[in-house]
C-alpha cells in the first residue's frame, strides 16, 4: 500500500495531471469548457498580432497556441495560467533572430524554432535542477525598467502598421533612422482604420465595463466582453475590407492567405554557430518569460490558497517551449490578461488549457481563410493597446523616491533597452543590481551607542539622549560582516578608538550581524591585534547563535583580548570601571535649536 | 590666522611631509639613518633577486629601489613602510610583460616601464578619487589562495637557477613542459651552491635568532642579523666564485657585468595596443600590491596608535610606481619583512626611506662591479626562502573548517593561479567571492518563533521550548531584504501560512532587517496581497529606525492589512485572540531522548 502510494506520488511529481484527473467531475468539465471558449476568443487575434510583432507569418502565432498549451498542462503547476505568444517575448524573439536571418526566409523560421528549443531546454533544466532562484538576479527595478522600455519599443514598432508606413527598428536610434528614410506619406485609409481601432479599443477598455455593469451585467461578464473587444474589431474590419475592397483599391495591408491545417512537425537544426548566437537571447527570453509568468500564476493561486512551485513552473514553461520548437512555433510564456480571464471564467484544471489548444487547432484548420482580409493596422492597434498597459512611469517615480540606487538601476535599464537594445539593457541592469547590492553591504550603518537613562536599552548617541563611559566605546554594526565591508569597518572602528584617547574597551554589538565570513573573521583578528597594540580590549556582545557556533574554536576567539557578553548591558556593567564617570552625551536632535535638553546634566546615579 | 591654518592643512593633505619636517630633530635623524642602513643591507640582494624573478636585468632592481622610495616618502602616510621590488609583484610583472615581449629585448624593458606607469596612474587615481574601497573586492580567501599559489610558482621558477637547469614556465603545466624538455643534467657546482645557500638561509632563519639571543644580543639586533643573512651569503659566494674561478671553470651562472651609475630617465611609450594588453595586469598588480602593503602599514601604525589613510597609501604607492616608470624601474609596493625591520630599527619619519634611496643610489653608482661574480643560484635561494613564508596551508585548512564556501573560493583561486595563471586565478576568485556573497544573502535564515514561558523573549521554535498561538505565526528573518532573497522569502512565508490553516496573522520580525530594497518592497506588497487573499493579515514588528523612515509614505504601508508593532511581544499580545489556546510547541533538543520535557504541558496562565 505504502509502495503504491509512493509510486503514485512520484508519478504525480512528474506529471501533476495524474493528481486530479481521477476526481474530474462533470462540473469541472463545464467550467473548463467555458473558460477555454473565452480564452480562445482572446487568443486568436493576439496570436496573429504577436506573430506579426515577431516578424513571423501569422500561422506561426496560431501554431504557438496549440501544442505549447498541452505541454504546459502536462508539466505546469498553475491551474489558471494561459500559455501562448506574449508581446514582450515576441519582441525579444524578433530582436534575437533578426540578428541571424532576414524576416521571411526559411532561415528566419528555423531560427525561431531553434530559439524556442533552446529556451525550452534551458527552462526545463532550470526546473529539473531546482535552479529557479537564478531568476532572482533580475531585480524588480530591472524588470520594471525593461518592461516599460520594451512596451515603448513595441508600441513604436506598430506605428508603421497603423499608419501604413515602412517603419522598423528594434531600438530608438534605429527607429529614428527608419523615419528619416521614409519617402512617401502615410496610407490614408490604413491610418483611419488603425487610429479608429486604437481609439475604439481604448474607449472600450476605459468605459465599456462601467456601462455594461450599469446595464446589469455581472462584473465577470462585463470583463469578458471588454477583453473580447479586439475580436469585434477584427470581425468589423474583415467585413469592411471585404465589402469595400479596401485592400485592392486603397492599398490597405492585410494579413493575406494563411495556410490552413495543423502545424507541421519541425526538428530544430542544431547548428553550433546558430546556437552560439541565440543562447544568450534564449536565456534572457526564458528568464524574463518565467519571471512574468510565475508572478501571474502566484497571484492567481493565492486567491485559492494554492501553492505555486517555481521549479515546476519552469518545467511547465520548458515543456511548452519544447512543444513550440517541434511544431513550427516560437517562444511562449504565460500571458497576464488571458490568465486572469481564464481564472475568472472558472478554469478548474489544466484541462481548460488542453481545450483551448483544441479550439485553436480547429481555428488553424478551418478559420484561416476568414483572416485573409484582416488589416495589419487592426492587429497593430490591438498590440499597442495591450502593451501600453505595461508602461509604468509611476513605478519609476515611486522607485526613485524610495531609493535613489534602485531608481538609477531602473532608469539605466530603461534607457539602455531603448537605446542599445533589449539584451544590453537587461545585462547592464543585472550587473548594476549586483554592484548596488555589494555597494550596500560594503557601507554598513555603524552607530556608537549609549544607555537610555533608567533602562537597559542602548541607542545611537547621535539620535538619542544617552549615557556613555569614556573608557568603554559600544558600537553597533547593522550588517553582516563580510569581505566587502570588513576592511573598511576595521579601519572605522580603529579610527573611533583613536579619536577617544581614554578608551580602554571596544564593545562590538552584533545583534544585526547575521553572518561573519572568513575575510571578516580575518579582519576581526586584525582589529583585535591592532586594538591590543593600542592598549584597547575588544569585546563582543549579543552574538547570534549560528554566528557563535561558527566562531567557537577559531583562533580569533582564543586571541580575543576582551570577552563575549550575552547582552550589551551586561558588557557595559562589567566594563564600566568608574561609576562616577557616567555622563550624558550630547543629544543631537534633527530639530534641536542648539540648547541642551533639560535632562542633559549627568545624573549622579548613572552607572555607565 | 584661520585662513593660514586652512592653507597649511590643505598643503599637508597634499604633501604629508610638510606636517612633520619642521619638528625634525637630531634624534629623529640618527634613528632614521640607522634604519636606512639596515634596510639597505636587506634591500640590495632582494632588489637584484626580484629583478631576476621578473626576468629583468639586475640593475633594474636597484633602480626600482631609488626614486620610488622618494615618491612614497612624499605622498604616503606610513612612517615605516619600506617600498621597493617585492616577490609577488615581480612574478606578476614577469607574467604580464612576458605576454607582449621577449625577455632581454628593449621591448621587454619598455613594457616593464609602461606597466609601472599604468599601475602608478591607476593607484594615484584610486587614491585621489577615494576609491580605495574597490580593493575590498579581493576577499581574504582569494588573496590567501593567490599568495600561496604565487609563492609556489615563484619557488618553482627558481629551481632552475638553483640547479643550473633551463627551467621556466609561469604555470604548473608550462613548468612541467619545460621539465620534459631538459636535455642535460643539473650543473653540480651550481647545485651545491644553491642547495647550500637554501639550507644556510633556512637554518639562520630557524635557529640563529635564538642562538644570538642566548648569547646576550637584544631581540632587535638578533633579528637584524637574521634578516641580513642573505648579504652574508652574497659576500661569501662572490668571494668563493672569484677565488675558485667557479664561473669560468665550472659554468656557474653569475649576475655578470651590471652597468654602474644612477638610473637613466625613461619616458613610458604610450602605445595604445601595449596599454590595452597591460591594463588589466596593471590593475591586478596595483590592487594586490596595495592590499598587501596597506595591511603591513596598518599593523605597524597600530603599534604607535597612528592612523593609516588607505587613500593616502594609494597615492603614495602611485607616486612610487610613477617614479619607477620614469627611472627605468618596474612595479613596486611595500615589502613585509623590510617594513618590519624598518619599524623595529626605529624609522621615525619617511626621511628613513629617502636615506635608503640615497644609499641604494650609492650602491648603483659604486658597488655594481662587486656583484659580477654573484651566482644566480644564491639569488634564487634567497627568493625561495623568502617566498616559502608566504605558503600558508594552515590557512586553507582553517578557512575550509570555518566556512566551506570561503574554503572553496580559496582553493579555486589557488588551483587556477597555479594551473591557468595569476590573472585567471584572481579574476575567478573575485567572481566566486561575489557569487558567494549573493548566494549567502539569497538564502536567509528564517525562524518561526514562540515565547519563552514567563518572559517577553521570543525564540526559534525548533531550538527552544516556547509558547505559540495557532492563529498567529511569528517569523524572524535574519537578513536584509533585497532582490536576491525577496521572491524566495515571499514564497517561503506564503508556504508557512499555507501549512497552518488556523493562521490569521503573520508577524514579520524585522530586528535583523537592516535595509529593504525596492524589489523587496514589491515582494512585501505582493506578500501582503497574497496573504490577504488567503484571509491572513501581515504585521511587522521591531522595524529599525532607518528602515521605517524609508517605508513611511509607501503604498505598501498604506495597503498593509495588519499593523506595525514596536516589539514582538506587543504584537503577540495584541493579536492572540484566545488566551486559552496557548500551548507549548514541541521542543527539539539535539540530545533529546524523545520524551517530552517536564514543563511541556500547556501552562494555564499562558497568554499566547
Amino acid at each position: 500500500m505504502r509502495a503504491q502510494n509512493n509510486s503514485k506520488s512520484r508519478a504525480v511529481a512528474v506529471l501533476p495531471l495524474l493528481g486530479w484527473i481521477a476526481d474530474y467531475s462533470r462540473r469541472d468539465l463545464s467550467s473548463d469548457t467555458l473558460a477555454a471558449v473565452i480564452v480562445t476568443i482572446m487568443l486568436v487575434p493576439q496570436s496573429l498580432a504577436y506573430a506579426m510583432l515577431a516578424n513571423l507569418p501569422p500561422q506561426v502565432g496560431l501554431y504557438a497556441s496549440i501544442v505549447p498549451l498541452i505541454g504546459y498542462a502536462l508539466f505546469g503547476s498553475s491551474r489558471a495560467l494561459a500559455v501562448g505568444p506574449v508581446a514582450v517575448v515576441s519582441l525579444m524573439t524578433a530582436s534575437a533572430i533578426g540578428v541571424v536571418a532576414e524576416p521571411g526566409t526559411a532561415e528566419f523560421m528555423a531560427a525561431a524554432v531553434l530559439l524556442a528549443a533552446l529556451s525550452g531546454v534551458f527552462l526545463f533544466a532550470l526546473g529539473l535542477f531546482r535552479l529557479g532562484a537564478l531568476a532572482t538576479l533580475l531585480s524588480h527595478p530591472v524588470v520594471s525598467g525593461f518592461m516599460t522600455g520594451a512596451a515603448i519599443l513595441i508600441a513604436l514598432s506598430q506605428l508603421g502598421h497603423i499608419l501604413g508606413l515602412p517603419l522598423s527598428g528594434s531600438t530608438l536610434p534605429a527607429f529614428w533612422q527608419s523615419i528619416t528614410e521614409i519617402e512617401a506619406g502615410p496610407n490614408l485609409v490604413t491610418s483611419i482604420i488603425g487610429i479608429a481601432t486604437v481609439a475604439f479599443l481604448f474607449a472600450v477598455r476605459r468605459y465599456l465595463g462601467g456601462v455594461l455593469r450599469r446595464w446589469g451585467l455581472s462584473a465577470f461578464l462585463a470583463d469578458v466582453v471588454v477583453k473580447a473587444a479586439p475580436v469585434l474589431a477584427v470581425i468589423a474590419s474583415v467585413v469592411a475590407v471585404g465589402a469595400l475592397e479596401l485592400s485592392s483599391r486603397f492599398g490597405v495591408a492585410v494579413v493575406g492567405a494563411i495556410p490552413g491545417g495543423l502545424p507541421p512537425l519541425t526538428i530544430p537544426a542544431l547548428d553550433p554557430g546558430l546556437i552560439g548566437a541565440l543562447i544568450v537571447p534564449a536565456m534572457l527570453i526564458s528568464v524574463i518569460g518565467f519571471v512574468e509568468s510565475v508572478s501571474v500564476a502566484q497571484s492567481l493561486a493565492a486567491r485559492s490558497r494554492e501553492k505555486i512551485d517555481a521549479n515546476r513552473e519552469l518545467m511547465g514553461l520548458g515543456a511548452a517551449n519544447l512543444g513550440a520548437a517541434f511544431t513550427a512555433g516560437y517562444p511562449v510564456t504565460g500571458g497576464f490578461a488571458r490568465s486572469v480571464v481564464n481564472h475568472a471564467a472558472g478554469a478548474r484544471t489544466p484541462i481548460a488549457g488542453i481545450f483551448t489548444a483544441a479550439l485553436m487547432a480547429l481555428t488553424a484548420i478551418a478559420l484561416t481563410p476568414a483572416f485573409h482580409n484582416l488589416p495589419n493596422a487592426v492587429l497593430g492597434a490591438t498590440i499597442i493597446v495591450a502593451v501600453l498597459g505595461l508602461v509604468d512611469f509611476r513605478s519609476i517615480v515611486r522607485t526613485w523616491r524610495y531609493s535613489r540606487a534602485d531608481g538609477a538601476a531602473l532608469i539605466v535599464t530603461l534607457a539602455l533597452v531603448m537605446i542599445e537594445g533589449i539584451e544590453a539593457g537587461i545585462l547592464a541592469g543585472v550587473a548594476l543590481s549586483l554592484a548596488l547590492l555589494i555597494w550596500r553591504t560594503a557601507r554598513p550603518h555603524v552607530a556608537v551607542v549609549g544607555r537610555v537613562p533608567g533602562t537597559e536599552h542602548y541607542r545611537n548617541i547621535n539620535r538619542h539622549e544617552v549615557l556613555t563611559d569614556d573608557a568603554v566605546v559600544a558600537v553597533r554594526v547593522d550588517e553582516s560582516l563580510n569581505f566587502a565591508n570588513a576592511r573598511a569597518l576595521e579601519d572605522q572602528l580603529v579610527g573611533l578608538v583613536a579619536d577617544r584617547p581614554a578608551a580602554r574597551h571596544l564593545v562590538l554589538i552584533c545583534s544585526a550581524v547575521n553572518a561573519i565570513d572568513a575575510s571578516a573573521l580575518e579582519s576581526l583578528e586584525a582589529l583585535n591585534a591592532r586594538l591590543k597594540d593600542s592598549g584597547v580590549d575588544l569585546h563582543l556582545a549579543e552574538v547570534k547563535g549560528p554566528v557563535m557556533d561558527r566562531l567557537t574554536g577559531t583562533e580569533f576567539l582564543q586571541h580575543l583580548s576582551g570577552a563575549i557578553h550575552l547582552s550589551t548591558h551586561g558588557a557595559m556593567t562589567a566594563l564600566a570601571t568608574d561609576p562616577s564617570s557616567g555622563r550624558v552625551s550630547a543629544y543631537i536632535a534633527s530639530n534641536t535649536d542648539g540648547s541642551a535638553p533639560a535632562s542633559a546634566s549627568p545624573p549622579s546615579t548613572a552607572k555607565i
